[in-house]
């Protein structure tokens, strides 16, 4: 069986699961490296995937004996079928956080379940914590971003949109790796104060300031990047902001290693801007890997303990509304006793 | 107060709900307008919607006086307001579908509610029926799609790729509506066999067939519309499938009226699928608005009775694996004694 279909067996034992329904697509992605849409089944004795016709093929090039996972085509599936797929199962796990409430009334119609257990993102959990080919890919995908964002200062010029900046980005990563791993972020002037700001019509002018926010994806797993950078000069204003905010993401990776408290690392970066006068009005950062945000959040909000070849973004931003803003972001790999950043562009000054 | 919250309390009065938590965006929109992240309570006096920081200013310029909405900052709500917000209700209504069981169970534990009711598709059901503003903005998008079309006629030449085709229509789409319904579909040659099939590198040959389908929006509402065309000739082989599949989108359009069963017009089409030895693999048609599926579905699923101001497709499409397949696809307005197409690309033999 599949390593991961091997944990997850191990973790049902102890607690007390004989089975278990998955239904979030993502997480099957994980476990199976099934991409499609079905649903995944962890019986007494047999891992089922239960999917339509659009699939089915597909699904058989992917797996391997070695999974040991049976594929249905659903059209098949009686309701007998559904009914023993549990059968002498006392308590049988489902993803709460996913499934809806209409959807959870029918497993118990269809399954005939007598204890349909909440699972508490047990399978969330266990992806924070890379194995070596998912490194592999997110190693990659940084390395694709980092190629991009070369390309990119020497093609803004002077009169360009926004939009069009961000096209040339979204070219790249269709081109060079598998996709975007979500909406690319050029703001430029003011509309750098909004961290979220989406692309629009304003044109790069000489003296602007940019931020750019970006990622790819390679095998699924996301990179996340972004830099604050200038055309023709740094204006004065925005120094003590830059470098404020370089100091801290910069300070902050000397602290990204196993065991550090995630809402420490939060509390140290808030601490140092209000001493300044300025907030964090963002989570420090967050996981990532087959999506874009996933456990574990680096913000005050929540507290978990980094751990080793966990891979978390560091991005502290300051934003003045109606000014600009300034937000430096690397995706970073935990390690035993420090951590290492993927993403390597140029963090001084840049000025294009 | 606007008159579609109107019609959800007079609604609620009938099935004796005091109070409803709509969680779906895509329902929010529709009964307000707003296109946020956040929720809206209909509470015993109040129409209430809780945002967060990042849309309080949007959602205040979205609304007038009109709506009768009270906006909230998530930050400024107490657990006491959560758990005054539906005092003296018996029954609150809440929609399962969308409503993860997690979310469910917060519901009950925060807002102290007696008695959470499932609500089945309510506000869906009402979304059927477009009124004069919706239908002017599927008109719209409607009329933009087919330029697209006769656009795509003229840029289409033999060696260009299905990707690239595609990337010219979402430029369009960007450029002359507010962006895609749906992912284009551009197939060519045998990729035409695969009613889903994603735009690839396939060159674009002599001889070629072609199926586009392809919608963008207006205002959150979309436009979807098929067809099947030639490169230089229409191949002998493909003629009596073409005829079929157009015979039979013309002959139901006749039907495509008010009263008339989804049911019975799916069967209508199969059985002439049949009787020459073909079938119909996907549903007929389905609703659309601010969604590109949306309630009702065409199928022999399902059953609804379409009615007056309903929009639907029309996409009969037969499939020969690893040979062509023909879909033609027009989006119609439902009447009292008929239909009215939307969509008005040619649909005989169009050969480029």
């Amino acid at each position: 069986m599949n390593p991961k279909l091997q944990w997850l067996r191990n973790k049902m034992n102890g607690l007390d699961l004989q089975g278990i329904i998955i239904s979030n697509p993502v997480n099957i992605r994980y476990l199976t490296n099934i991409n499609a849409e079905g649903v995944l089944l962890l019986t007494r004795k047999e891992n089922i995937y239960i999917t339509d016709a659009r699939y089915i093929e597909y699904v058989h090039s992917t797996l391997t004996l070695f999974d040991e996972i049976i594929v249905y085509d659903i059209n098949d599936v009686s309701k007998d079928d559904y009914e023993n797929f549990f059968l002498f199962c006392e308590n049988v796990g489902f993803e709460e956080h996913y499934v809806t409430y209409a959807e959870y009334k029918e497993f118990i119609r269809k399954y005939k379940i007598n204890n349909l257990v909440e699972t508490e993102y047990i399978i969330e959990k266990q992806r924070m914590l890379k194995d070596e080919d998912e490194l592999k890919n997110i190693i990659k995908a940084c390395n694709i971003t980092d190629e991009c964002f070369k390309h990119i200062l020497q093609y803004i010029k002077p009169g360009m949109t926004e939009k069009q900046i961000a096209k040339e980005i979204n070219d790249y990563f269709e081109t060079n790796a598998q996709g975007l791993a979500f909406e690319t972020i050029v703001a430029s002037g003011e509309n750098t104060s909004m961290p979220h700001a989406i692309p629009g019509n304003r044109k790069i002018q000489n003296k602007d300031i940019i931020t750019i926010d970006m990622g790819c994806t390679i095998n699924g797993y996301c990179s996340d990047m972004t830099r604050t950078f200038f055309v023709g000069e740094v204006p004065e204003e925005v120094k003590p902001v830059y470098d404020l905010v370089l100091k801290n993401q910069v300070q902050t990776m000397q602290d990204f290693k196993d065991g550090v408290s995630t809402r420490l690392l939060t509390k140290m970066v808030e601490n140092d801007f209000k001493l300044h006068d300025y907030c964090l009005v963002h989570s420090l950062g967050h996981g990532l890997g087959l999506e874009i945000h996933e456990l574990p959040y680096i913000s005050y909000k929540s507290d978990t303990q980094l751990k080793e070849n966990m891979v978390v973004t560091n991005e502290p931003g300051i934003y003045l509304p109606g000014k600009f803003g300034v937000r430096i972001e690397d995706t970073v790999q935990i390690t035993k006793f420090g951590c290492i950043s993927l993403t390597n562009s140029e963090k001084n000054y840049i000025v294009i």
